[in-house]
């Protein structure tokens, strides 16, 4: 037995892996281009709204422990938004739980559920967090994949093999607008999805965390709105619909009744008792977010419109650049272009990512974090200045090396 | 394999265990008297400087993720003040990673650390958190004992009897001054623990969360004062001395820098990469309560003279009852009574603190929950006519059921 646990060596989050040695970069004087985080706020300011009503709970006295199931206003206020968007009923005393980010939720997912040699569902290219946060609790990850050949839809014929073939399957996960490709699930693709848990008697959970961040013409379905009768999870929070990452308010969706799904709840609910509170403020803060639907879309509507525009410029260039190609995004804020690496002499993305960094100085996620090598993630945030000058800086790293 | 986990068999906190009943009662229109939960804002406002900083963090836009290690200003902020009070030197950059509440830093350590029937040495009684985040890490608790007859001090004849049989130990954990039962380490119980440690090289811990709620002529020792050399961790917040619970802010110290405690640290931090930040302006705000030493100072000095005034007065209650007897506190804000259970018609203090909450609308929390049968711990925050009128409840009810 050594020192430190076995679930610790999986620990870890490749988004940040570099984040140290560009602090260093930074130190020293250079100007580094961070594509690597997800964080609104860097670039479009909280709205004035939320900041006002996170203040007002200051001053108002809320820095007592909340109730460890999320603040009543916050529940009401979740359970009204998925009504009005989504015409879902829900039960603010038991289906909502809030907790500190979706990180927390995927934490108690994980922990609720798996055992040694467990099997989780995903899909590559995945979010970081699901294979670490997964093999820590020491299950282990059965992938699916989204076609990248097919704008990252879901391969079909292959989930279907794959979940034959599976045993001690605890849960299917899909990211819905992905993270890191930025694409949206087909309504269509999802029912089937929905048919292939319901058979195969899978619980199906769904990120939704970018569920207002579409465009393209793209169409977003919740799995709230197709899932009625299969045991679901939807995972969300306000870090990004609400441009507050810092505020770390997430929440945990479980609308079923059966017997299984009411003893999820009441599993997670004692983890979160565990943590005490998630923040008190931020959860007021949040409530009033969701509740002022005329602010809140004004708030949304602008940020979406530049998100739009910026990443559809960081699109043009990076097909534009021959060392790399994208599926074109209609959601989120990343892009996950292949790189040509027969054209570049960098052995793989993690190679490609690293040196990128330190010679270019431009900080972007090594696609094998994702489960899909050859690619890095691209962060389309930033100010269109800041996006053509980070191309120009891969485009001529990618040069140099050539 | 079951549907749900082992591990989450374990999982939960008697502290809030009655808190749904309570909640139903009082909704019902009955006056609950909550003496469960230790949350100081609850009783004493936040101080004002404080809630300045927390809106001025807000309103510079301070609603970004943070640094996964913390705020620099936090770190900075937490290495002055352990300058200040203990004289430790801490590298800012290495030594101290910003938490979750104490909570995760508990999580975070049994994580790193526990695999399958490891084991870590606690004192019963211990604070609730303790067993459950161990068990659900797969971890056994062995029991040294705090002795009631002697103040609550450390039984070091039995520790030394406990250690030198125990294998696989990865941790021992004290708390200081003590949840549940608000008595103080004297220092010379403290070296020879450390000494302990040192000779069995065993990881220690030292939760020290209440290290200012001190009165009654309490000498306080951090183990950073008497530690050196011996590989330790520090475990704070700001719920209590800085009187904000809901903020959620801790902080985990490892001054260590020997090959192990290094890679201790280094994996922690590759878990909080995983929840990729703590609340940002929290930070922020909590930094400030400790820079402004001369508000904290004003500040403390007045909630701990009332905290010593409650406590006292709840002691002198609890003695004068036929019922009950309790060692005297002199840290934090609780008291734990032994229940005289052989006068009363109840079969332990788990159905004691059930019915005393339905029949008489007080809520403590049974002292089985901290590994102490037939105690029931009581939290002393509380205005006097609030306490006195809850411990004339609590006699009541003894009476009743004798």
């Amino acid at each position: 037995m050594g020192v430190f646990s076995d679930a610790s060596n999986y620990a870890g989050n490749p988004v940040e892996e570099q984040d140290e040695i560009a602090k260093e970069l930074i130190k020293r004087g250079r100007k580094v281009i961070k594509l690597s985080r997800g964080d609104p706020a860097v670039y479009f300011k909280t709205p004035k709204y939320i900041i006002d009503a996170y203040v007002k709970a200051l001053r108002e006295g809320r820095s007592q422990y909340e109730y460890f199931y999320g603040a009543q206003e916050l529940r009401e206020a979740i359970a009204q938004r998925y009504k009005r968007m989504y015409a879902l009923d829900l039960n603010v005393e038991e289906d909502i739980i809030a907790t500190n980010g979706v990180s927390e939720a995927l934490i108690f997912l994980n922990n609720v559920l798996m055992n040694r040699g467990d099997r989780a569902i995903m899909f590559r290219p995945f979010y970081t967090l699901y294979k670490s946060l997964l093999e820590i609790n020491h299950g282990k990850a059965l992938y699916g994949s989204y076609d990248e050949e097919n704008g990252w839809a879901i391969d079909l014929d292959h989930l279907r093999k794959a979940v034959k073939k599976a045993t001690r399957v605890k849960y299917m996960l899909i990211t819905n607008p992905n993270n890191p490709t930025g694409t949206v699930l087909g309504r269509k693709i999802m029912e089937e999805v929905v048919d292939i848990a319901n058979d195969n008697d899978i619980l199906l959970v769904s990120d939704e965390i970018y569920d207002e961040i579409l465009f393209n013409g793209a169409h977003f379905t919740s799995l709230a709105q197709i899932a009625k009768g299969t045991r679901h999870v939807i995972l969300n929070g306000a870090s990004k619909n609400f441009d507050s990452p810092g505020f770390r308010i997430g929440y945990m969706i479980v609308p079923g009744n059966d017997k299984i799904s009411k003893e999820f709840k009441e599993r997670v609910v004692r983890y979160a008792q565990m943590r005490l509170s998630v923040n008190t403020p931020a959860q007021y803060a949040v409530a009033e977010g969701m509740r002022n639907v005329k602010e809140h879309r004004k708030a949304i509507k602008y940020m979406v419109k530049e998100i739009a525009d910026r990443t559809n410029f960081a699109y043009k260039l990076i097909n534009e650049s021959k060392y790399m190609d994208a599926v074109m995004p209609n959601g989120a804020f990343y892009v996950l272009p292949r790189l040509n690496i027969k054209d570049i002499k960098i052995k793989d993305d993690t190679e490609f990512a690293k040196r990128l960094l330190l010679e270019a100085n431009v900080q972007v996620t090594r696609g094998s974090g994702f489960g899909s090598k050859n690619h890095i993630r691209i962060v389309t945030l930033p100010e269109k200045e800041i996006i053509r000058e980070a191309m120009e800086r891969i485009d001529s790293f990618c040069k140099k090396n050539k």
